[in-house]
């Protein structure tokens, strides 16, 4: 008998992923290619297309697929649609239906932070548990919640943005047209908005002063404060203030037992770990002080939205299975 | 055969409720006793153990209790206990176990919030309904939070604290130990620490400059506000302005298809209505506009939260004969 496996797809901004993973969550096969989301959707599902059959040529001699699971920025659980992500041309999307269509096989689809909590809850950091919180910090940052043991939609299919919850009320001007947001805060673009207040207030030499706005990446920042420049490090430090103090509302809401976070300023350590978990203790309501850890993720980015979106298509086939 | 009750008990700050419900949600035989918070609670037991004795010699002729469902402050649903609520002088109560050797029935407890929720799931605004939020306005704000038609209860039984998530920033002191919780600004309480900063604020004439911080109470904020009172008004905009911004926020996170608020402040009607759902449709996410509802709880407080204890403990029986 042929051995099962899913294939998982990581639409992400820059590049989209794919991979195969078997009910162990071995996950191999995997190549990335670049989305080139300003072009036509059609134009992209022609490139996915000649992968995924390249990638089914080279290994259905030796595996059964039994479904595709897709991940992507504005992917909606219950219309199996691509909800015309902010950075890409498209609009919106049914791919689900697109796939199911061109491949026969069950399709299902959500967006990045839910796949990514997927893979942590079946293969990674949260094996086991039944309440936890993941949270991708790339150029915005999406969540990914876990209650009871099950992902949080909500009713139209599209909750758990803590992205989008207003953590400054009249602040920062944000992309979904209100002011504020978490995500203007706390994410690669946030933190490169948080250095140019710095430097706007702040008198102290800095080599980030000679930095354009639209040249400045969170890459640079993070250089800039292993080099120990003071006003990099500030910016750090006021990155983890806010993220700590909004994870501890977090905690009052959906009572996790871990938090795992990952993406691009995850990667910077303790100089963002640190701050976070300070400002999370102190901001913590008494019943959870000291109960609720903050982790990375140890799997990368990129195979762990694969392998979620692995996850989603096996755990939906399951579903489908005990309800026959 | 006799017909299934179970006991409701709804223990407020002010006073505790009990009463049977059959399983279609017909409530009878209620009645209050003040709580007495400031004495003891083996005297609080006492007395509720009398008055349990009453009311099940009255009816115990006619109907089979099944089961006995506690709704109250700090009520811990997976320890089975009372956590020190805050104006109870009680510290930590392990109720169900004591209930339990007691009374040789099944027993359960979870908060006042969550207990409304289950009622108004079973029995009220929120029937067959999967994603829904009930926020209680009393002297706290309290809120019961369903996702995919379970109640949220976190890894460690107090999730859904949307009164302890920080709306201000270094604002107004809570009994938490912290600034700026939601339940500071929207509660009776809050409106009237509203009422004496815009007192201090504005120069408009106000019968509120009469009254003291300590004889101030929300009746009166509302009563003046009838009378057109403009300080009084602006109370009420101000606190539906907080609240209708927080469930914003909350909508993002959770996704509901419903808010219903009940208690003290939600009597106020269009007064507190009109200002949340205008502030709310201008802070909701562009996909949630127009979409969600917030309505008012149309079964009074005392028996929505004695029904919901009922539905409390009828599920957990459900539960117990599923597992067997």
């Amino acid at each position: 008998m042929k051995k099962k496996v899913a294939l998982g797809i990581d639409i992400g901004g820059t590049n989209t992923t794919l991979g195969l993973a078997d009910e162990q969550g071995q996950c191999f096969d995997d190549e990335s290619f670049p989305t080139w989301a300003h072009q036509s959707f059609a134009r992209f599902f022609e490139r996915l297309a000649e992968k995924i059959d390249a990638a089914l040529a080279r290994s259905l001699q030796e595996y059964e697929l039994i479904g595709i699971g897709v991940a992507a920025p504005a992917g909606n659980y219950y219309q199996g649609t691509i909800d015309a992500p902010s950075n890409f041309c498209w609009g919106k999307v049914e791919l689900v239906r697109l796939m199911t269509e061109h491949y026969h096989l069950p399709v299902a689809i959500t967006n990045d932070a839910n796949a990514a909590a997927l893979g942590e809850m079946m293969y990674g950091q949260a094996k086991g548990v039944q309440n936890f919180i993941v949270v991708t910090l790339g150029t915005g940052l999406g969540s990914g919640i876990v209650v009871n043991g099950n992902l949080i939609y909500g009713h139209g299919g599209l909750a758990g943005e803590l992205g989008h919850t207003i953590i400054e009320p009249g602040g920062r001007q944000c992309g979904c047209g209100r002011h504020g947001c978490l995500e203007m805060y706390v994410s690669s673009r946030g933190i490169c908005r948080t250095v140019f207040e710095l430097l706007a207030q702040r008198l102290d030499d800095s080599e980030l002063r000679q930095i354009s706005f639209n040249e400045l990446t969170a890459e640079k920042v993070y250089a800039s404060a292993q080099r120990d420049d003071p006003l990099a490090r500030a910016a750090f430090e006021y990155t983890g203030r806010i993220l700590g103090r909004a994870l501890a509302d977090a905690v009052a809401c959906f009572g996790p037992e871990v938090i795992i976070l990952f993406g691009g300023l995850a990667k910077a350590g303790p100089l963002l770990f640190a701050p976070v978990q300070r400002h999370f203790e102190d901001n913590l309501l008494h019943v959870y002080k000291g109960k609720v850890k903050i982790i990375p993720s140890i799997v990368s980015k990129c195979s762990i939205a694969v392998l979620g979106a692995c996850a989603l298509i096996q755990k939906e086939i399951e579903k489908t299975n005990r309800a026959v």
